[in-house]
C-alpha cells in the first residue's frame, strides 16, 4: 500500500510502436517442419490446391521461410484500433497470493472482439479483399473467432458467414448478437446450405452440432463458390504468424522497463496465441538466451502433453490437408464437463514441432485450478478473464507458488488472451458446483489415435 | 487509409498523470446550490442525519465548499489498475458520418465493471472502510453500479449486498453472475428482508421490482444496521466530485496534443458521468474560455429539457433527502419500449444547478438515432458502447453533421461511458425492430409534477 504499490503497472507503447513486421519463426528453425498432404492425392498439398480456400499471399506466408513479413499498411491502421496493447504487471495478484516471483501479463482483451483473433483476421480478410473476394465463410464454437472475423470483414467492407455449432448458437445467444452488430450472417450448423449439413440432418435432425462439422460446412462452401474464400482462427503457420504482433510489442515493453521473463505461459488450443506471444522470445532463445515457454492446455483435452505426434486430419469430416502435429485423434472430443473452448483435438504444427525439438514445455490444468485463480485474478486485477486465458493464469499462479517453496524468485509473464464477459455462465457453473476435474483417460485417447490416416 | 489515418489516434498518460486531487464546482459555481431539506423535519439535512447512511468524509465532501480535494493513496492504488483510460480520436467514425469536426471520445470502459462507476465505487468504499464500517448496502437496475461496488467492496475487503430491480434480475444474468464472482450477495428486489419489500409483496406477490423500491429497501437497511452503510452510485455532489477524474485527465491529454474541445457531450441519467467529465472543463468556462457542454437524455426520460427545476424526493418510498433539482416528479416511470439505463427521474442537484443558470446545454435523443449511430460507431472503431454511452455518441454526431451543413468544422468531445457486451440484447430488440422512438407526452409528465412535495 505504500510508496511500492504505486509505482507503475502498467506499461504502455505508443502507436508508432507497434510491429511493421512480423516474426516467422519457420526462418530459424533448426529442423524443417514436416508439409501439409492432401487429403484427396496423398501428395504434399499444392500452391494451387490451396487457392481454392486462401488467397496467395496467405499461402505464401504459410510456406515461407522469410523472418520477417510486411505488416500492410492498410492491416496497420485497423490493428492500431486497439493496438499496442498493455503489459501489465499484476501486483495484487502476486500479493493475494503470497509470492515474490513478479508476474506479468499482456493484455489482449481490448480487442474489438475482446480476444486476440482480430490480430488474424484484420490480415485475412485485407489479403482476400485485395484478391477481389468479398466474402468469407468461417465456423465458431464459442463465438471468439467468429466475432473476431465479423469485425474484420465489416471493417473490411466484405460480407462474412458464420457456420455457428448449434448447441452454442442456442446457449450463447449474445456472442450471435454481436456478430449481427457486424452484419455477419450467423448460420446454426448443422444447416441446409451444405451437403455436410444436410447429411447430418437427414441422419440426426436434432443434431446438435461439433467444431468438426462446421468447419466442413464452411470449407465446402468456400470450395464451392468462386466468390468466397475460407478463413481459419488458428493452427495454421500464417495465423500463428499474424499473432507474433503480441510477443513482439511484449519484448519492446520489457525492454521500457530493463527487465525480463524467465518463463512465458499461454494457453493452448490450435496454439496461435501461444505461438504468438512466444516464438518473437523463442528467437532469443535460439540466440542463446535462457527462456522458458510453456503450453498450457485443459486436462480435458491434453493434446500436446498425452498425445501423440502425427499426421492427423484437422476436421472430422476429412476435408482439410493432413498435418503433423500432436494429436488425439481427429474424432476425439472432450466431454462435456469441460468449460470453455481449448477443446481442438490437434494443435498448430509450428507449436507441434517446437515442442517436439524441446524448444517448449507443455502443461495440463485442471478446471478446479483454472476457475479458482481466474476467480482471484478477476477480483485482485479487476480483469474477468476468458476461460482460455485463465487456463495461463493458472500454470503462471501455480509456477510462482512452486518458486516460493524453491526460495527463488522469477520473472513470469503470460497472455491474458481475451475477456469473460460472453462467458459468466461457466463462471456461474463453477460457482454452483456444477464443474469437476477430468482428467482424459489415456486408453480412450489411445482408441481415438488408432484411426490416425496411414501417411 | 494514406499517411494522415497511421497518425496517432490514441492519447494515453501515464500512471503518474492520474489525478490526485478530485475538482469540487461548488468552490466555483456563481451562486450558491439550494440545501437538501429532510423528508421528516422539513428542515436542511444535517451532518448527523446524514451519519446514518454515509461516512463522515463523505458527508463532508456533499457539503464541501473546498476546490480541491485529496484523493486517499489506497483510492489512488484501486484507481491506478485500470486509469488512466485513454482519450482516442474516432477517426474512422468522422469518416463514415462524412463530417470534418473532430470527434474525440475518452472511453471509460476498460474499468473492472466496465464503466465510469467505479471512480466513485472505489472512493465510497474506502471511506466506510477506513470508519470501521465492513458492509455497504445499495441498489442497481441494469446492473453497472451493482457491478461497481461488489468490485470495490471485494477490493477492500469489504462485505457488499445488492437490492436488484427483480425484473433485471431474471433478465440480465450475466450482471449478476458478475456480482457473485467478486462475492456480493444479490437479492432480488422486492424481498422479505426489508419493511419496503414486505409490503410490497404484499400488495403485489408478482411485483416485478423498480429501482425506487429498491433505492427504498437498501436505505431501510443500512438504516436499521450499525455495521452497514449505504453507497448510491449517482446524483449526490460527492459521486460527482470521485467522477472529476474523468475530465482531469482528459485536459491533461487534450494539452500533450495541443487541442481543445470547442463542445462535450456525456449522457445523464443522475449526472455522475456528465459531472465527471465537464466540470473540470466548466472551471476553464468560468475562467472565460469559450466551451460548451451538453448533457444528453433520452426523449422517453426527457429530466432537463421536459422537466422542472424545483424541491423532489430522490426515490419513489420518500425515504431520501429532498434536492433542488430538475425532476420529472419522483413517481415518474419511463415506458417499457425504453431501452438501456438513464431512467431516473430527477437529476444531479450540480448539474440541474448549472443548466438552470446558463452554464451547460440539455439535448434529448431519440432511441433510433441512439442505436443506428451506436452500431455505426462499433463497426467504425471497434467498440461497442453501452447504450446510455450512445446517446453521447449519437448527438455529438448529430452535431457534427449540423456542423458540416454550416460549414465549419470543431473540435467534439464525448465521454464513452461504458461498454455494452452486457447490453447486446438491447441491441437485438433495435435490430429486431423492436424499438420505436417514443416522445414522453408533457401532459403525463405535468401529471407526475403535480405530486411534487411542499417545501
Amino acid at each position: 500500500m505504500g510508496k511500492n504499490t504505486r509505482s507503475s503497472s502498467k506499461i504502455f507503447l505508443n502507436e508508432k510502436d507497434i510491429p511493421n513486421k512480423w516474426y516467422n519463426i519457420m526462418a530459424d528453425l533448426p529442423t524443417p517442419m514436416d508439409p501439409p498432404i492432401s487429403p484427396f492425392t496423398g501428395n504434399s498439398v499444392t500452391f494451387d490446391e490451396m487457392k481454392a480456400l486462401f488467397p496467395p499471399q496467405l499461402i505464401e506466408q504459410e510456406m515461407s521461410g522469410e523472418r520477417w513479413i510486411d505488416i500492410p499498411d492498410k492491416v496497420m491502421e485497423l490493428l492500431s484500433l486497439w493496438r499496442p496493447t498493455p503489459l501489465i504487471r499484476a501486483k495484487r495478484f502476486e500479493k493475494a497470493l503470497g509470492v515474490k516471483s513478479k508476474i506479468y501479463f499482456k493484455y489482449e482483451g481490448t480487442s474489438p472482439a475482446g480476444s486476440h483473433k482480430p490480430n488474424t483476421a484484420i490480415a485475412q480478410a485485407y489479403y482476400n479483399k485485395i484478391n477481389g473476394i468479398n466474402r468469407l465463410t468461417t465456423e465458431t464454437g464459442a463465438g471468439q473467432w467468429g466475432s473476431a472475423l465479423s469485425v474484420a470483414c465489416k471493417m473490411l467492407d466484405m460480407q462474412c458467414r458464420v457456420y455457428m455449432v448449434k448447441v452454442s448458437y442456442n446457449q450463447k445467444p449474445y456472442r450471435k448478437s454481436f456478430m449481427r452488430m457486424f452484419d455477419a450472417e450467423v448460420i446454426p450448423s448443422p444447416s441446409e446450405y451444405t451437403n455436410a449439413g444436410r447429411d447430418m440432418l437427414k441422419r440426426n435432425p436434432n443434431s446438435n452440432g461439433s467444431l468438426g462439422l462446421a468447419i466442413s460446412e464452411a470449407v465446402e462452401e468456400a470450395v464451392g463458390r468462386k466468390d468466397t474464400n475460407y478463413a481459419l482462427g488458428s493452427v495454421l503457420n500464417h495465423v500463428v504468424l499474424h499473432q507474433t504482433v503480441i510477443g513482439l510489442e511484449t519484448q519492446k515493453q520489457f525492454d521500457l522497463i530493463g527487465e525480463y521473463p524467465d518463463k512465458i505461459f499461454a494457453c493452448s488450443g490450435g496454439g496461435s496465441n501461444f505461438g504468438g506471444i512466444a516464438t518473437p522470445f523463442l528467437k532469443e532463445k535460439l540466440d542463446g538466451r535462457d527462456i522458458e515457454a510453456v503450453a498450457v492446455e485443459p486436462a480435458s483435452c491434453p493434446t500436446l502433453t498425452k498425445g501423440e505426434f502425427a499426421y492427423d486430419y484437422g476436421d472430422v469430416a476429412k476435408l482439410t490437408p493432413i498435418m503433423k502435429m500432436y494429436t488425439l485423434g481427429h474424432d476425439f472430443e472432450p466431454p462435456a464437463i469441460h468449460a470453455g473452448g481449448l477443446r481442438y483435438h490437434g494443435e498448430s504444427p509450428i507449436v507441434s514441432h517446437l515442442y517436439k525439438n524441446g524448444l517448449i514445455d507443455a502443461q495440463n490444468v485442471h478446471q478446479s485450478d483454472i476457475f479458482r485463480y481466474g476467480i482471484l485474478f478477476a477480483q485482485t486485477e479487476g480483469i474477468v478473464p476468458a476461460p482460455e486465458s485463465a487456463h495461463a493464469i493458472a500454470a503462471t499462479a501455480l509456477e510462482a507458488e512452486k518458486n516460493r517453496e524453491e526460495g527463488i524468485e522469477k520473472t513470469l509473464l503470460f497472455c491474458l488472451s481475451g475477456h469473460g464477459f460472453f462467458d459468466m455462465s461457466a463462471y456461474d457453473a463453477y460457482l454452483d458446483g456444477k464443474l469437476e476435474d477430468y482428467e482424459y483417460p489415456e486408453q480412450e485417447i489411445k482408441k481415438s489415435l488408432d484411426h490416425l490416416p496411414k501417411v
